[in-house]
């Protein structure tokens, strides 16, 4: 095929969003139908196929200029084998064999990777990262997550567990539980659950000093987003619950720059609306705790492709493996 | 050549290691040298063309049989330049051509590489981790090293700072103060020098409580040594040390088991001379901090070249360059 297209899905726990990208990345269609993921994993594997289907008609694209299929999907997983086992987000789905199933439906390539994973890869192929020889993406939403990309090459681990950056322990002496049932992991810290857990905790201390507990007495809860916003405008609480964050952050990241070492580190994902300053809080965290060579030459950036970053990553695997296949 | 050979050169702050090895990693020769840094940088790359020299001459091999040369030193350095940048255990050497120099020298391809690392790669080749797909090596000594190998790739990083493993922050709440300036890396919990410091201040907390106030009081100092055969002796303050060393350490393997996902984790360096139950207690600590699929999955282990890891690996990587060379 002279303009080789590729189809990137990407299976979350409410939708699932697809696309058609070119081979530059450039997004020609966008679609999303609900997982459902209740109704059972064969109504899933039907919904993915339904799923990639509209992707392809909404971009008006022949099915000839289709090279490869690409399908990311939220862990527990076995990435070479392409299986989804036991995933948190999508019960009561089990074992679910979704390369296979994908790959002999449309007789296409199609490559399967961590949700996470493909995000980062997506922001290395086309977003953020273009252009960087390596990078590291954390996820921040309601938990931490992550990507490592080296040279072309997904850190996906031997045993589908790389680049699980929310869960390297940073605390020993009073270690959060996290959600994960372990201690002192960065993600009990810095996702946006903690944001609002650690806020909680912060009320509870020094009621009635923060303007964030109207918000709580008015609507019976708290989003990380509130906590943000009252830090923007002045509340002393939510400034100190908002910079710690930031610094937890900066120690994931320094982690990664003794380890890793890549060019960039990105921070994708719901909690980037908290916006440059947050930014500008964490570089000011890691120049402080990193190296002087790593501080002074790692790039550290939000991520571009907001919540298409994981079809276009997804994509971007896809092309990966039809590339290989030509070569 | 029909039997290629490799020189690998170890230079540490104290001798400098050379050898001869095969293309399977057989040691054929083993030299070594006193680096006397302070004599100056000209005179540091003279004695490693001399222990270089000195190796090829013990092996009784044939200059004609030299495929390819490999020197591993301490940092910092720039890794892609060949150059040591400003090491603080070869003082007063400052931006030295390293590979250059030697590749100038002997006029053949010369690879250069950070001491650990090439540890690492060693271990990888022909030692701990021979015939996996990747590796992860914490070396134990006055500080704590590391490398990190996937697929045959050695993950030096963008700024020569990768695998850096001592300088992982694990500690946020209480953190001490590590050699390297900054607070709360693992080096500053699980080096030998850490292991020191730590029962010095136990013993001061509780005075007269341990074996080894004795041993402190008639020879005036304390090395990890001790503290691990007091431990062995059944002394309880000793064995609380090396129990929460132990713990440290399994932390910092927990960090790369949920980030890099290696097949293997191997410790080395002197402080594995504590032996087998040193072993099975960090294996216990990862059992209880790890995720289920990799703490099932990831062997932990021992190095086995001991102190020519340094020489071998940085044969491995002249290996590594000549063999990229004719394929």
């Amino acid at each position: 095929m002279s303009v080789p297209r590729f189809v990137g899905l990407d299976v979350g726990g409410t939708t699932m969003k697809a696309g058609v990208v070119d081979d530059t990345g450039q997004v020609l269609s966008s679609v999303s139908l609900p997982t459902e993921a209740h109704l059972g994993q064969e109504f899933g594997l039907r919904r993915m196929a339904e799923t990639i289907r509209e992707a392809v008609k909404a971009a008006g694209e022949s099915w000839a200029n289709i090279a490869a299929i690409g399908v990311a999907t939220p862990g527990t997983m076995d990435i070479p084998a392409g299986i989804i086992l036991d995933p948190p987000n999508l019960k009561p789905w089990r074992n679910v064999p979704v390369r296979q199933y994908i790959a002999e439906t449309f007789r296409l390539p199609t490559a399967f990777q961590n949700d996470a994973n493909a995000a980062a890869f997506g922001e290395y192929w086309c977003g953020a990262g273009k252009g960087v020889h390596s990078m590291v993406l954390f996820t921040l939403g309601t938990g931490v997550g992550g990507g490592i990309i080296i040279g072309d090459q997904v850190i996906e681990g031997e045993h589908s567990h790389g680049a699980e950056l929310g869960h390297m322990k940073i605390e020993m002496t009073q270690p959060r539980q996290c959600g994960c049932g372990r201690w002192g992991c960065l993600e009990a810290y810095a996702s946006a659950t903690a944001v609002v857990r650690r806020t909680h905790e912060a009320l509870h201390r020094a009621p009635g000093t923060s303007s964030l507990q109207r918000v709580l007495d008015e609507r019976g809860e708290l989003t990380a987003r509130d906590v943000f916003d009252a830090a923007e405008a002045g509340d002393a609480l939510a400034d100190r619950i908002v910079e710690e964050t930031t610094f937890y952050l900066a120690v994931g990241a320094v982690n990664m720059m003794h380890t890793i070492d890549p060019n960039m580190i990105v921070f994708g994902g719901g909690m980037i609306a908290a916006g440059e300053t947050f930014l500008h809080r964490i570089r000011k965290h890691i120049q402080e705790l990193a190296f002087p060579v790593p501080a002074a030459h790692t790039q550290v950036c939000f991520a571009r492709l907001g919540s298409e970053a994981g079809f276009i990553g997804a994509a971007a695997c896809g092309r990966q493996l039809y590339r290989r296949s030509q070569s």
